[in-house]
């Protein structure tokens, strides 16, 4: 797969209730919607080769700015012939702006209304990122998806500080747009994304939309969720915020997040997901299942024959034991994360396919009671 | 590839000087030789799923006695149907007998006629490894190559030293050999090979030769070396040692060794090979070449757009840079260890076929030159 001339757009092919199915189209292959992105923090999705990452049933992956800046840079992948090329992963990629995990430096960085100073937290040296910057390493990059840089709202915030925060984060999306659109083929063949801020605020969250329209971005994403606030208010700012968007364009929201939150937030209209849970919860040993979670450190499974999941197809459901990933794991075996990052990223894609199929067949609230009872009957083991 | 009822054997199909090469046929599937056997101590071969240790090239694989019987143990291996269904290799696998581990424990182990007893590196706990045990758990495993209990004669040792302990690994092998024959389908079907010790003193090869042509093992592994003699001392041993012993039989020279080492002992009629090198230093960064070693964590390879090495097929070197590979190493990401694994087998797999190649063609003279030769034009970058 390598570029085309496709131009981006989406396409909805179907509706149950709010919820959407469809496919993006990129010049780098197609995004069945709803979509799950894997995250390949430093130019990998940590433990898996790109084709097994593809085998799970990832369209697209996330690359992060802020890693991709310090090491390697932007400039080296560019030099490089860009970020497909230099991970092997020819399909697309999208990138975040950097702004979420500047702001995570705490002590590290300082906010201005230019952008955000900060120090790299692996030498310490001095950085600066703008929208003008972010979209500048996104594009050396070659992102497909380049999402505006803002502020993640911190959660709590008052109503003030909320509204000073989104009102910033719209002045820089309307930066990034502009510095997005320098006429460069990559600009032409790509998209830019706007973040919706606004936290816990209806009112703010509308004012943001009505900016971000404005702006006329090709999809847009909803940000500051999943900081804390909790799955009842997060669905709550979803319903609340989906219908104030445009329907033929796509919907992100950022960073979430559990099986339920995906699927409650499918519920209400978003069509792209990206959370480093999968794949990080497989390097912890945690299992996700059909019934529930698995901890793969617990003694009970060093003698258990049977796969961590029998409806998995995945090739560690498929040719080793709970037994065998348990004693990878006690013995601290690469292969054990390898296995169950690859079980894990194939759970949520799998769970992507039977959402995008329930909307389809319009039997989405069967699948929805489905899909809960089986968890409320299976196990449950939080890791340690 | 299941279990067939193909009787153990050699089939030796061309000679070029002292050199061999052939098949070793076994119930699980042929080993062509000169054969180098990857190590997967705990029942991994660390970093790669098995299906990559294949399409290395790999026919059969090392697992080691004594870090199964600590973990997850023999037994439990066995009731979950065998080590190849546990870790989901079902080609040939040859097992150490344990006793070299636990010689290395020091402080930990007693030695005594009867065996050694010894404790535990992972929690302390007191195990009795004999010639009978050490069969016992090998076969518990399912083994198809079999290695007989014996002590490896420390280097430095004094002749005295060096006949006592070779004395005693003789009296073990016969008791090994005695436990191997339990009558059991696994002993029908499986081989066992004796170990020959003698350090550096030919006239104790001799001894130890004779001996284990007494006991008719169905293969001779040549023990004590590459413990610190360096490889003029261990060409002269096999120099010497090799005459001795019966031509229809594999021989299998244990934990060697360096690309170097493996050429001038195919030279000198070794047919099977066993070495972490590959695996482990492919772990801290070291990339085996045809023009010599290069360490991925060099400053100079931050830039390089070429592969490791441009005459290997590996998938490492198909679809990546040195420099994302080195990326991978800075970041220590995962995937380093892996690709590198992958490739750096693949060196040792590519060395082999292209020695069987050579004896068949009887032109290993000419690859032997030309070997040399690359690596002498070529990189020598030593891991730090």
């Amino acid at each position: 797969m390598t570029e085309t001339n496709t131009p981006f757009g989406m396409t909805i092919t179907a509706t149950d209730g709010n919820a959407r199915t469809g496919v993006i189209q990129t010049c780098r292959g197609e995004i069945r919607t709803p979509a799950f992105m894997p995250v390949g923090t430093a130019a990998t999705v940590k433990t898996l080769k790109p084709e097994t990452v593809r085998e799970t049933g990832a369209d697209i992956l996330l690359g992060n700015t802020y890693h991709l800046m310090l090491r390697p840079t932007a400039e080296r992948i560019n030099r490089l012939g860009g970020l497909h090329k230099f991970m092997n992963w020819q399909r697309p990629i999208l990138t975040d702006s950097g702004g979420f995990q500047v702001m995570s430096l705490a002590k590290l960085r300082k906010i201005t209304e230019e952008g955000v100073a900060f120090q790299s937290h692996i030498d310490g040296k001095k950085h600066m990122l703008t929208p003008e910057r972010s979209m500048e390493i996104q594009r050396l990059l070659g992102s497909n998806i380049v999402m505006a840089f803002d502020e993640c709202t911190p959660f709590p915030a008052t109503e003030k500080e909320t509204e000073k925060s989104m009102m910033m984060s719209m002045r820089w999306a309307k930066r990034s747009y502009d510095a997005f659109h320098d006429g460069s083929e990559h600009a032409e063949k790509n998209a830019l994304f706007g973040i919706v801020q606004g936290g816990v605020y209806e009112h703010l969250r509308r004012h943001s939309v009505e900016a971000l329209k404005e702006i006329d971005c090709e999809g847009y994403a909803v940000g500051g969720l999943a900081v804390g606030e909790g799955q009842e208010v997060m669905f709550e700012v979803l319903d609340y915020t989906m219908p104030m968007m445009l329907k033929n364009k796509p919907r992100y929201l950022m960073g979430v997040g559990k099986p339920d939150d995906i699927v409650g937030a499918v519920e209400r209209g978003i069509d792209m997901f990206d959370c480093v849970m999968p794949s990080r919860s497989g390097r912890t040993g945690q299992a996700f299942t059909r019934r529930g979670t698995l901890n793969m450190k617990n003694a009970r499974h060093v003698d258990d024959p049977r796969p961590i999941d029998e409806d998995c197809g995945c090739s560690a459901c498929t040719n080793y034991s709970r037994a065998y990933i348990s004693h990878l794991f006690r013995c601290g075996e690469v292969l054990g994360l390898m296995l169950l990052t690859e079980h894990n990223l194939t759970y949520y894609q799998d769970l992507m396919a039977g959402l995008r199929g329930a909307i389809a067949a319009e039997k989405l609230q069967i699948f929805i009671k489905d899909f809960h009872e089986k968890r409320a009957n299976g196990d449950v083991e939080p890791i340690g």
